[in-house]
């Protein structure tokens, strides 16, 4: 590992990526539903080019500066994932409205009501997907007759925005049984779709998430699209459930070894800023996965230090380069202002993380 | 809490902020010793320039990034308390020794050889201090003769880096034990010292660090300055730890109710990628501080969305605004491009906090 100067690094193998986005792709043609990729954790222009090259319909953000990338990409349609209640947001989404086709996932009248005024006050039109909570316990209603309800009552109301359909997020999969959370997605669109055309409202999309229960959907039964995310790069966490193995992990952080006070000690320059401290216990106990290395523990991290610790002594000197697998690659990805990219193992190029934070990202004209 | 426009926000209160400057300079100059705060915390001119009006000697860095800020921001003594091993920041580290006093902490004879052969590349002149490990298990070879036979040796070859003390890091205070850590620096420094001075040479530096053991130093013993980082801000684990009131927190994370699914659930717009996702068991085993409402609690963070729960019905409706005193101040700053700060409970501007990363920062000329 000596393709990036300065270290800590984040390094990216576009061989990688480039196959976990056509597995992803055919994957998503075999089940015969739409693919709307999670652009939160790339961040990418780049990135999103290749998932639209590959077919995606469209692509799923949270925030309005994800949106003004993927449209800068060329994406042409955009699932705003995240319900936007502020004024500014709602300005920006409703903005890109103009240009492109725009759905925004919501969970309250607030939220919808907010939406159906700003698209009126613009003359532009936006779809609502109302989302459900299938076991997260994060946004959304609970399936069935109650929610049907609600969203049967605003979608005959609300004159703005058009209700387009049913989101769930199964991002309980991430406690390590990914089998029943994909169940839990698809029993919640299911159900809840039944009790809204019991109503004669059609649910056109029916829209599931996360990259494992993607992984583990092998039929699309009420299912209509699919956002993932994670799967262009994989990392710890996706290993350690089984969702991919280390040849599919695409992304690394690179650091190099400032100190060894112990032969048992390694300690690298790629802490916490680098890295993210994010530890999924139990699935993930460690802080990272040392590439290569499998006696070597990433033990904890320090905002710039790593510590590496084996059980027998390694002989690695001040100066060496190591590669780290993240637990959580989005959050890795989010901490750098680029990546080093590399295929066929040398060094091709640069690709901006853009979008970090919430400043305007420039559109096309 | 309605001062920033758009949410997840960082905000600073600039008059606990001042507060706790003075604090911390007043304590020092108590001490009689000199203050070295960490750059890492706040990466951000503006405090530098606080910090240094306030009395500081220098200031401590961790990368070349925030050695160039804080050169930018006045500094004329910079701490680089992170062995910089690789070319590049050698390169840059010496770049500024041209300009400014330069002093690197580092472990190793590698590291040692490696900066003074750049001195003598450039016709510079740098100090070093070496690091002791004084129970936390990061950097930093062992207290006492080994240590100082190594030591005294390396002083007397080098030429181009000229050796000037003993650093030494605490951290192993969040485990919980304060005063313990801060009686380990003490006697890993004494110790150190005493035995290099018997080996004829002169240790005029004898540094300590962080913010719970340099609030709890009553009195100076042998050391020489102190380096504390956090102290500009506190967070949820400075007041797990008791070295700071609620009061004393003055950076906190504004977000916006985006979905109430259910009474005793608030979804907030701030996560991971906002406030950073560090749990310090057993510290802090929540996600953070929600300010004003002790009955919620930050259960879960994922990147764009805060889980906060409560016993009994919240009444907070969508589009409410909440702010949260994150459990790592110096790793929610680092996801932010700027800080909101507000006087007298006024938005007055805001701050960049530069350095992030590894961009060369603009030097004054």
């Amino acid at each position: 590992v000596t393709h990036a100067a300065a270290t800590p690094a984040l390094v990216l193998d576009r061989d990688v990526l480039e196959r976990n986005v056509a597995r992803m792709a055919d994957h998503a043609a075999e089940l015969g539903v739409e693919l709307w990729p999670h652009v939160k954790t790339h961040k990418c222009a780049e990135v999103i080019r290749a998932q639209l090259a590959a077919g995606a319909a469209g692509v799923t953000v949270a925030t309005p500066a994800e949106a003004e990338l993927a449209h800068a990409a060329g994406a042409r349609a955009i699932l705003v994932a995240h319900p936007p209640v502020q004024a500014d947001r709602l300005a920006r989404i409703v903005a890109l409205a103009a240009a492109v086709r725009v759905r925004v996932a919501l969970d309250s009248e607030a939220a919808a009501e907010a939406l159906d005024a700003a698209c009126r006050a613009a003359g532009v039109e936006a779809a609502w997907l109302w989302e459900l909570d299938c076991g997260t316990g994060r946004c959304g209603t609970a399936p069935g007759d109650a929610t049907a309800e609600r969203v049967a009552a605003l979608a005959g109301r609300l004159r703005g925005a058009r209700f387009e359909g049913l989101m769930t997020f199964g991002g309980h999969a991430y406690g390590g049984d990914v089998r029943a959370a994909a169940a839990d997605e698809r029993d919640a669109l299911a159900v809840t779709a039944a009790a809204l055309e019991r109503r004669g409202v059609p649910v056109a999309a029916r829209s599931a998430g996360t990259t494992p229960t993607t992984w583990a959907l092998q039929e699309a039964g009420p299912v209509t699209e699919l956002r993932p995310g994670n799967y262009v790069f994989h990392d710890a966490t996706q290993v350690a459930l089984g969702a991919a193995g280390w040849q599919d992990c695409a992304l690394t952080v690179q650091g190099t070894v400032v100190s060894r006070p112990d032969p048992r000690r390694v300690i690298l320059d790629a802490g916490s800023k680098a890295l993210a401290a994010e530890r999924m216990t139990p699935l993930t106990p460690d802080l990272g996965h040392v590439s290569g290395h499998p006696g070597l523990t990433v033990e904890r991290l320090y905002e710039e230090h790593a510590i590496l610790t084996a059980a027998e002594p390694v002989d690695l000197p001040v100066g060496a380069r190591l590669a780290i697998v993240p637990n959580h690659a989005c959050a890795a990805a989010n901490l750098h202002a680029r990546m080093v990219v590399l295929a066929g193992g040398v060094r091709v190029g640069e690709w901006a993380v853009a979008a970090r934070g919430w400043d305007p990202v420039a559109q096309p004209d």
